[in-house]
């Protein structure tokens, strides 16, 4: 090269992607699911049937309807996926999304400015943590227990941010198969989270991904379904987790006047047809069946991870069985650096997610991580949960 | 509701979007094509054989691979269409993006401060028009003739600039089948314009969505591929105008440095898989005959609304013949407002693109207009033509 494109770039970017290499041995990262457990021969057949129905429309942006996405698959959304989260409404409060990241993107663009300040669970979804911070907006966590958001905190944090004149612009909640943790919010904390959302004019921002795959408990009303017409909750959700990380197709689900100026942000000329075909012919049908299916493979897997940890780790780390999802939860001792941890497991063929990038206080974090079982077999889970114990012991 | 969640809402946002309309019964916007040309059976094909082999990868984000994109796919661009294009290069080289529109953005997004000027063509895509916009940043439009950009004009601005000590971060340009006025750029052209780049430090972002689609003349080699190892180059191309606008399927070739930085800032968790199956199963054995067989069609309604035009608003109109994709430039005498024509228009059931949105200069673009033809068939060209000449004469 004897030009320098680079210097052309702006100076406040993130570092670049390194070369990808393969996972290791033992990976415990990332959204990936059970490969086994994948529908694809029912999405290949669900999408030839709709191609030959309609594939000509293939030609025009949207399939040539509505931007808001495929209007079967909204309407699938809305009736029956809003009625396993309680939500009422029709397809026009839904916005189908390239993928659920897309929706945070759309939210934060339509509500954040920098130097703004958002709440979020003390332990969350690390997407989300980094997007706010590469946004320089700030974020204050907010403690949680085995039900989810401790509510004497947030109250109290609403109440020490308003003598500074702050209002947060939003709290982000995973009330349901929280991340990473795992546990449900109770209806009755819903419910008073709810009350306590509208005496502070608080906006609330839920983000039920993995919802879908509840296991430990019923699944609760959704705080968007609690609300009702109070117009104080966004929904989103994803068919990534309860069909397939590799399609891109998510939704947003709130009030119609929210979701017209979601889509005015929303300038990709439209999500995928294809996948959008696909699951709008096969989840009619197949959906509940196919979770079900799912649910029972990853409560194995949960199972195992669980018995691992303890068998490996003992008593000095803490987890608790999840109540669905793919993910545990681990809490060390005092002093403990996982981030330090990571570097040494990595070269034993181990990966996972310090908890320092899954937290909103990153030091708080540091002594915790996050081990994923949705793709690893059992006999991957039991091993690497003895190997990783293992560089732990060395690590002491 | 209760609660006024839009009040929550960033004061600067666009316009909420209405509600999703059916196109009228002239519809000459937008990028759509050939109804009857979309190969959907050999997509369908293409995917089954495809997931029949891999289709358990679906349970991993990228299908298991890198985030660059599905390698085959990105093969395919590298060696079948960089050699349409003459670009010399392998897979790292290619970015696989959600719709081209996210190359755009990426790129923007990498370079562009608000506050910034980019250079882009006076006539030019108003998808990238407005994102500028949005972005608080300054447009400088650069004169065009049949050939492309103007390069004593482009020279000039550069002087210009100069004296202001105003750096312009990048020249915007669609060389081959330029948008709006479907003219391509000749080759000594090109070497001219590159040598003006250099001598000036200017990087340049070439848009190729259309070029697939050249039938007018041989097609010349990109900037990309002219620039060899260079360095100045960024080239972006799209499947949505050769195979199907509802794909969200599109490409970044660059250095691999700058392919890294650009990963970096893609944070959708990637681009829809079936979509990037689907094409790296189809193209390879049916890209180039299905291009020429749509080019075909193509062609017979480009020449069918070129000689409506004609026929219809005779010599007070200027419309040349393009040399490829789905569009023709109409120039209208001085004072005429296609703003205002295109509302009498849609009383008429006739949409159009008014030429504000597509010029740099908005009020220079006011005598022009863009007509789409991919989509309707002939007796809706000859039709709707003969419908908006009897407008405009009602406008006079």
């Amino acid at each position: 090269m004897t030009f320098d494109m680079l210097a052309s770039f702006r100076s406040d970017l993130p570092a670049a992607s390194g070369t990808w290499q393969p996972p290791p041995e033992y990976s415990f990262v990332g959204g990936h699911n059970d490969a086994a457990s994948v529908p694809f021969s029912g999405l290949a057949e669900a999408l030839v049937n709709a191609l030959r129905r309609e594939g000509s429309n293939l030609a025009y942006y949207n399939l040539g309807g509505s931007p808001l996405g495929y209007r079967p698959l909204r309407e699938f959304v809305a009736s029956q996926l809003g009625a396993r989260a309680g939500i009422q409404g029709g397809p026009d409060q839904v916005l189908m999304v390239s993928g659920s990241l897309q929706a945070l993107d759309l939210v934060n663009n339509a509500m954040l400015t920098p130097g703004d300040t958002v709440l979020v669970e003390q332990a969350t979804y690390g997407g989300m943590v980094s997007r706010i911070e590469r946004m320089g907006v700030n974020h204050v966590g907010i403690e949680l227990d085995n039900g989810g958001i401790v509510l004497d905190h947030l109250r109290s944090v609403l109440d020490e941010l308003r003598t500074q004149d702050i209002s947060p612009r939003y709290l982000y909640t995973i009330p349901t198969v929280q991340n990473p943790t795992g546990s449900v919010m109770p209806l009755d904390r819903r419910r008073a989270l709810l009350g306590l959302a509208r005496e502070y004019s608080l906006p609330i921002f839920e983000d039920e991904c993995y919802a879908d795959l509840t296991w430990g408990c019923e699944r609760p009303l959704s705080l968007r379904a609690l609300d009702g017409d109070g117009g104080q909750v966004i929904y989103c959700g994803s068919f990534s987790k309860s069909i397939a990380p590799a399609l891109r197709v998510g939704y947003v689900i709130a009030d119609e006047p929210v979701i017209r100026q979601l889509l005015a942000l929303k300038t990709d000329a439209g999500t995928g047809s294809l996948e959008q075909l696909a699951l709008a012919e096969y989840c009619p049908s197949n959906f509940t069946e196919h979770v079900d299916r799912l649910m029972y493979t990853l409560r194995t897997k949960a199972d195992a991870m669980v018995a691992a940890v303890r068998s490996e780790f003992g008593d000095n780390v803490q987890v608790t069985e999840p109540m669905g999802g793919i993910y545990v939860w681990l809490t060390f001792p005092a002093g403990t650096n996982t981030d330090a941890l990571a570097l040494a497991a990595n070269q034993a063929g181990i990966e996972f997610n310090p908890g320092s990038g899954w937290s909103s206080d990153h030091e708080w974090g540091k002594r915790r991580l996050r081990l994923c079982f949705g793709a690893p077999d059992l006999d991957t889970i039991r091993g690497g949960v003895a190997a990783l114990a293992q560089v732990y012991r060395a690590s002491l």
